[in-house]
């Protein structure tokens, strides 16, 4: 629906007349995330102050029927913030406090709007510890990670943000707001609102407040890059360190391309790679005992040279833990800035990371593209790209899409699913079918439809048609 | 509603006749739980032989509007397995088997009547560690765990059942039969039904096949008693330990009265409790490092010895560390075989320990009750056990009752919930609007309707009517 004079004017009253923007360039800048190359812009884009605005804009747009997007920091991957069917686009940004921090109790009560980077470093400050760290974490916003059900390296330790968020203040769509839980650690108090709500895209409320759980600061990590000779070695290694008894803080895989095309985009990286590296695995270990961590490292050292490796590379000081982390972070961005690219965010019980490679490179053989992987292996969690290069839009559209759909059906029969921690949005909506059979969608619709009976809130994600 | 020779004749017919009971005394046995001391007979008890059966019976009490109460161990505390409307008793017990140890992805996938302990044990033996000890583990079956979130003591470091949910296969209230998700670490593929049918304490479906995640053993512990000469004191070491930067693998609180009816109730306990030690903390650390694991029994008597505490008792050999568990476990029982009594489950961030446990005297004064406070301190979850001794069934139901209304509105103002871990069940439900607003209830009870129209998966629990 196109929105009237009428509607901008009632929402103008709401947020006030700085507050609300209808010219092009903002509402293409909010059109955007960091989904391929899609961008679909919204009819207004709203920044409400507060809890009580975002209710009084909901409210508006349940009572005309307009779609209403909440939009974080625009970094998806899954098109979750893409405002596909126009309407108003609701930029949580002003949001941005850290309300308290709770060293006591540690914990963390903030808005949606703060960047994940400045909430951990925020909190860091107190001596806590706020694990999740999603490669995006220099310009996401928390929030974001609770719609998404963020991830990042060390989730294989740590866990997901599902596993630290303990309470959250939503508004409904219909304007109505509720506190899903308590701030405790446990919980067994009805239905599990507050996880039905992490990781739903936006498509059952607007994350108002968050009440996170923090762990005390490890002091010492040990972080070590190991070049395989074989990929699909570098994957066996990755099951075969926990079944040593290890569970590292973070366990990434990169494939050689992965790294090669990171390191010519990022500055001042000092890493030989090797044309006969085929893969590389980033290793960390993190605790509060150095003389543990030692040990630790050694078995995982004794672990990974049972595999055809070349010099394992210990990084020694500050600068060269950063820059390898750089050098990780940075595939994403140098993938992209390489071609115009598709993103899968596989994931599989993580002894069937080798079976998932094969299946991957197999189904680009059979259909004509180029993959680079890379991801958290430690978790199962593998990210393909699928670079577009010299194939023609019609190849883009239909041959690398069966391509797709074979590499989903594989993780589907390795037991694993489509998204580790992207999310489904906009782009992987139509795969749910490989996932969940028309019983479990049934249920999800429903859910939907309970919470939004009008289909105004974040309408056409997740959910197939 | 009753049953006819009809519906015995058709459930005959699905289940076998060796295992359909209509005698008083097996639905007599099956009509308790372990809550206060409530008998509910239901009009039949099935034993059906799989997830076939299940959904077989299922289907037909779909079909007549029966209710169907699934049935586990029946060792719950909050009346969820009492079949208050009659009905069929659908007990799980023959679905006992492991199915599969995963030892290359650290998971088991087990059926739901399976022995919480027997279960531990069995992936011990692979060198693998499931973390989750309700008190009950010796005899509560898995299923029922996840029926209810249910903790135990060592939720403070490792979590609780909902942390170790990957995936469950579930028979709807319609008969149908889906997986909630996939054998993963990570998963952002849709909302999460999963955690939504986690502590839903079988009103949505029966849980008919269980995916877990595991950790490595670990191979070491150390276990300390501290006497406190002050129980708020007790409460204040508990949050004082984390601030410190130690998270403990058990941190358990017990008040003396709870250790003097333990120490008496069980044989062979050899701990000797002084009148002027008002309550005690039950202190565990665990890892593979015995050094670290001294620095850290060190750091916390360092902590612990800022109050005034008696002499630590540290448990030399295994049979000591048995012989406190088993007191500490035992308290539940000897409450029990004391007196009728009603357990409260009250949770709050664990810094609020002493307001809520001086709340809770102070209720015992102004209503006349006595109470024996004990639990998972780390988690700032606290049993509550009133004890009915010497008052009248009047003041029973209605003073205890005020009494119980004051306490859980404390734990709410106190940012806390009416269950850490037990449930809502049958006899917490009233209690719900308390922590939850009239649109948070309605949402709740769109989600039955959603998924259970008929209302026969196990009716009148948890929603308040």
């Amino acid at each position: 629906m196109e929105l009237t004079a009428q509607h901008i004017n009632e929402l103008t009253q709401i947020v006030g007349e700085n507050f609300i923007f209808t010219d092009f360039e903002t509402r293409k800048k909010y059109g955007y995330d960091e989904t391929e190359d899609y961008n679909f812009p919204p009819h207004v884009v709203v920044k409400p102050e507060n809890t009580a605005q975002i209710s009084a804009v909901v409210q508006l747009a349940n009572q005309y029927k307009i779609p209403v997007v909440p939009i974080g920091g625009r970094t998806g991957l899954s098109g979750g913030a893409l405002s596909i069917h126009g309407g108003i686009a609701l930029s949580t940004e002003r949001l941005n406090s850290i309300v308290a921090i709770d060293e006591k109790n540690l914990q963390v009560i903030t808005e949606p709007a703060v960047i994940t980077q400045v909430l951990r470093d925020t909190v860091a400050e107190k001596g806590l510890f706020y694990p999740v760290d999603p490669s995006s974490m220099g310009s996401c916003f928390i929030g974001g990670n609770i719609a998404e059900n963020s991830g990042g390296a060390r989730a294989v330790k740590y866990g997901v943000t599902k596993d630290y968020v303990l309470n959250l203040e939503v508004v409904l769509p219909n304007g109505e707001i509720i506190w899903t839980g308590a701030n405790t650690l446990k919980n067994s108090t009805g239905y599990n609102l507050t996880q039905l709500m992490v990781g739903s895209e936006g498509t059952l409320g607007i994350v108002t407040k968050i009440v996170l759980k923090l762990l005390p600061q490890n002091q010492f990590n040990v972080l070590m890059l190991v070049p395989f000779f074989k990929a699909d070695q570098a994957c066996e290694a990755v099951s075969a360190i926990f079944r040593a008894g290890i569970v590292p803080s973070a366990l990434e895989f990169m494939e050689r391309d992965a790294i090669d095309w990171s390191v010519k985009y990022i500055d001042n990286i000092n890493v030989t790679v090797k044309p006969e590296h085929q893969a590389h695995l980033l290793i960390e270990v993190d605790g509060n005992y150095p003389d543990v961590l030692m040990q630790e490292a050694e078995k995982i050292l004794s672990v990974v040279e049972q595999f055809e490796v070349d010099e394992v590379l210990f990084a020694d000081t500050e600068d060269q833990k950063n820059a390898l982390w750089r050098m990780r972070r940075g595939v994403a961005e140098a993938v992209k800035a390489n071609s115009v690219y598709k993103e899968e965010d596989t994931v599989v019980p993580r002894y069937e990371l080798p079976t998932l490679l094969k299946g991957i490179k197999e189904a680009g053989k059979k259909y004509g593209f180029q993959s680079v992987c890379y991801g958290h292996a430690g978790d199962g969690n593998l990210h393909v790209n699928i670079i577009k290069g010299n194939l023609t839009d019609e190849q883009w559209q239909t041959e690398v899409r069966k391509g797709i759909v074979e590499i989903f059906e594989l993780t589907k029969s390795l037991n694993g699913t489509l998204s580790g921690e992207h999310g489904i949005g906009y782009v992987q909506k139509d795969f749910m079918p490989i996932i969940f059979n028309e019983t479990s969608l049934n249920l999800m619709k429903g859910i939907k439809q309970l919470f939004d009976p009008n289909n105004i809130m974040n309408p056409g994600k997740i959910l197939p048609n």
